[in-house]
């Protein structure tokens, strides 16, 4: 079986293994206070070009999102997401179990707008009897996004000046980062990024690492006690040094934006490949996942070879599908996939659709 | 500096380092349902001779409890557990951020007994307004405690009896399972205590793992729906295959039980020389933590050359700290803590205390 | 000003306040296990012809709600509601407060059918990694809904038997239930609704009560322990006496429906008026609120004059309202809101829409 | 029955339940924004002699103390209370159930001090792993406490510059507040209360209201958004204006202070009487609750003719009990019991103890 389900399916990029592997028998205090975990913040720090961030490793993304949103809200206090946010379908309502509602806006591919939001919140201010519902506090959204599609940097500017105006913060759930940041057509960098969000976070667990993620703070406010949330919601971890060590890794030589490229990369390759074969694309992703829209019978027979998501079924006989790219997927794969589709589609492709 | 403040100063056992490096490429299917996990699992059941048990792997001690408990618990409902007991006290209020108060037991050395959970429970249960107060349902203890004492079989036994009399869940934390498990004094085997409670969890982090605690449930009515509490809580690792391999290398041939027993030895042989020294233990610990009363200009000198916890003050001129062995202490720095012990207590040990 | 902007602006019909002055010097227990409220509860066995229910007396919906639902649901169970259930929306979160995702199902008019939730659920079920979202464990509808329909018998017979079908609870959002009983239209009494649901209130906040709400609970897992459950949360009255009190005047002798059939008559003098009138209404209800859609500029007349809720906008120059009857409005007043929008529409009923 | 078992055992006083009737058919607007809410309002800022302060009205106690403790702590933050502070036993859990933890302190007779407020302060800001425990930010006390005794003024002086130096909230839960302030020792009054914390309540339920809490916001902090709270957890009445009416008959005219000076004059008249029987009291209160020590023979034979509160047992032979006075309380039942008192202690007064 030839894995393309999610982009976490083997271990570590051997450089973070060895790393590891290095630093195993030293001793250092536990729970991220050491030299690597400070090492690796002074990096992420001079990458983002920002000196006043503060930055902690956690060990997922459901963990970070939940932690880092629960950190900022009062009780009454709701986030905004795309209805296919990660945090609204995905983490089984991680941030209900925090007290918080999360508001929903409508999204075609993943992305919402800052005229979106503005809409929400204003309609909310205007109510005489705001108080009878939740109040939006937060903005959290995906980079890229769930269905691999990226917001530009104008795109983000303007939802950072809404959500400034309209006193939200805003948080950006970066779980595939890297691909974002080295999408062919993205023009945001870590520091443009930086500069216009409240948090956001490095995910490693997608992009190389064993596991972790770190996790950027700029507002002071969400800075505040930060260790102590942390730790209540199972997020401090023991050896808290094999996280430094790893995002030391990923992020001293460039080791985490190579990542990124290869993938994305690669999934431009499968991506033109599919569109020669006339196979249409359920989102416009220029990252690591490609969502096809394949007819059930060839489903069924790549399905013998191949793992890879479901997604969404779009009518009686087709299905959209996400197929994965990630730091390890060998490049025999691809092609061994794309054989597969030119051959099992050649008749079904024609099938109208 | 010489780290004896914690047990998880240090990377993993070369066996388990060795088996994540082996398995690094693999590509596995995510959230634990890997063939790693399954056959861990496996070796845990045979290991615990009990075929009926469910086992989940999660990253750290904190997060386990709090999914253990949350899962159990409806929300009127509290858990019993000694003033000492880790939930009690250092993890931060994670049970209360779950909607539930812990219920304190007084404990001199961190156990507590049948007799007390009866009378809490009774006193509960005999209140005409019971319904003002929270309901007791679950007694929390840890073996080895929090002071690194031992339940016996009995005392174990005594406490399930009552708990199973009484409608109570039994949970047993086992961040340190393997010290009590090959304590010199020890009469506990793994199918004694999965047979003398509700769930349990063997730990891993503080065993010689990067990380991880393999949590056994045995009553039924926890494990309903429980992946759906764990990925909740940020509990559910994405590559979760990681825990698989961990405990499949540590439990597969016995290494947990001789990473315990070695590291027990070494403690009782700095024990012995705590106590030919004269010097005071502030519990009678069998296992790998010592609990050594000592002056304060004693604890002056110490601490520019070794690390370990302040853990009470006793009077204006002494404290009990704590000295742990971990997996991958040397001999040779318990040897020169011993000698340096021995130089700078001469002296002082005469003083009255 | 005449206020018809809910059905809770005055205080207590002068039955109800009677049985408070005529009790108010007794002595009885606190906390609603006094003799008003065990015959207060005796009549409602009575009325729904089940000797088998549990009642308990809450202050509020909000309350009562939120109360019901999270003594019903474990951390990772979710509720579906109609998007626009009052819990979805007019409960500042209360829900999400307690732990629990509210599950939106799309309606056109505030009710939800026995397909919707099967198509929810199934959805659910049929995902190989379900446990990554929320557990739908309950329906949660309104009797009448918010937007004053009505569930036809054979509607909830459907919702009825698809939960049990699928092992979900089914709990009636009763805050008017007896407008609902007393609608010309209605074909379901106490004891139809009692047989299929788990869970129910008999709304008096908006029924002629100062205040109450009676909790019917007809399942008995969500039985047990509830008392603790309402203490909890804020939900036991002191002087629970007073809710006996007045559910007994309500319920003893029929003024509960008499009040319902009384309001609702009204409000289909209005409607009639309203339908003469060419004035469009947002919703088809046969109970005690109208949603007229009506011009700005006879909106802006009317708001000098009466108290009414704004609903939404419909277009530029309309906007749905809703005007509520009371157990005390009184006939006069509805002469004189007919007579103005006569006066009003006139020549405006006319432009396009 | 005569019933002396608490002080909320009978309805309102005839001038509160006038002021209902009264108004009973007026219509307003729901929720509190009505026009009695307001002069309630003023009349509190006047007799508080704050202009500043925000009133909020609440129905019941617990409800009160859960919506004024979760708006005002993060996550991460613990409300301090004496080990017998009703939030800590009585609650049935509600404010862990806000996810917050109640940091006990031992206390003889219900007060708690600011030494001992600082020295848990002062424990856990010098912890280096502070972040494991709870931390503390809030401090509880009760006025009268629970076993009746009252803070004085300077003891109230030293909690709020202690609470202000250390950056706590210092919270006053004033169920029975019109006894504290009338009671013959007392020297406090509702301008020196409001001046020395950051919040209170002027409990109504125990003083003659049918039910309702007045709760005093002082801190900014703690007034942002506050309604939003209010609801979300079901304590915003819908006819809310009920609240309005009840406490602008208490307080416009003195009543509320009649009533504490009233009751309090008929505890020391049964106080004294208990003392000259030679009954012992388990606590010093100059309020209206009494807790003599008594036989469990007598106890037998009391229970028989009079309802009063179990509070401990002292010995094998003897109990302490609660016997409260209310607004309604008639002065021939204290009569009656110091007469049965006499005629029953006579033979076992004289039994050691």
């Amino acid at each position: 079986m030839i894995r393309f389900e999610n982009d976490y399916g083997e271990g570590a990029h051997p450089a973070v293994l060895n790393a590891l592997i290095k630093s195993n028998t030293e001793q250092t205090p536990g729970y991220g206070v050491d030299a690597y975990c400070d090492r690796a913040r002074a990096t992420i720090r001079k990458l983002c070009e920002r000196e006043d961030i503060d930055v902690h490793f956690l060990v997922g993304g459901t963990q970070t999102n939940t932690i880092a949103i629960c950190a900022a809200l009062r009780p009454h206090q709701g986030v905004i997401a795309a209805t296919t946010g990660h945090i609204a379908v995905h983490e089984s309502g991680a941030i209900e179990a925090t007290g918080h509602k999360v508001l929903t806006l409508p999204s075609k591919d993943g992305k919402i707008t800052a005229d979106q939001v503005a809409a929400l919140v204003k309609a909310h201010r205007e109510d005489v009897t705001c108080e009878h519902t939740v109040q939006p506090a937060m903005v959290y959204i995906s980079q890229p996004t769930e269905n691999g599609t990226v917001y530009t940097l104008s795109e983000l500017d303007a939802l950072w000046h809404r959500c400034q105006a309209l006193g939200l913060f805003l948080y950006v759930d970066g779980a595939r980062l890297g691909y974002a940041l080295t999408a062919p057509a993205a023009d945001m960098s870590l520091p443009a990024l930086s500069a216009r969000c409240d948090a956001f976070y490095i995910g490693g667990t997608k992009m190389g690492a064993l596991f972790g993620e770190a996790l950027v703070i700029a507002n002071s406010e969400m800075k505040k006690d930060f260790r102590y949330i942390l730790k209540q919601h199972g997020g401090m971890l023991a050896k808290g040094r094999l996280l430094g060590v790893q995002f030391d890794a990923l992020l001293c030589d460039g080791l985490y934006f190579e990542i990124g490229a290869r993938a994305n990369a690669q999934a431009q390759r499968l991506r033109a490949a599919l569109e020669a074969l006339g196979i249409p694309l359920r989102y416009d992703s220029p990252t690591n996942q490609q969502f096809p829209i394949l007819p059930d019978t060839v489903l069924q027979k790549l399905s013998e070879k191949y793992a890879f998501s479901f997604w969404e079924r779009i009518d009686d006989s087709h299905a959209a599908v996400r197929f994965c790219i990630s730091w390890a997927t060998e490049d025999a794969n691809i092609d061994a996939l794309i054989e597969d589709l030119r051959r099992w589609m050649s008749p079904t492709a024609q099938e109208p659709f």
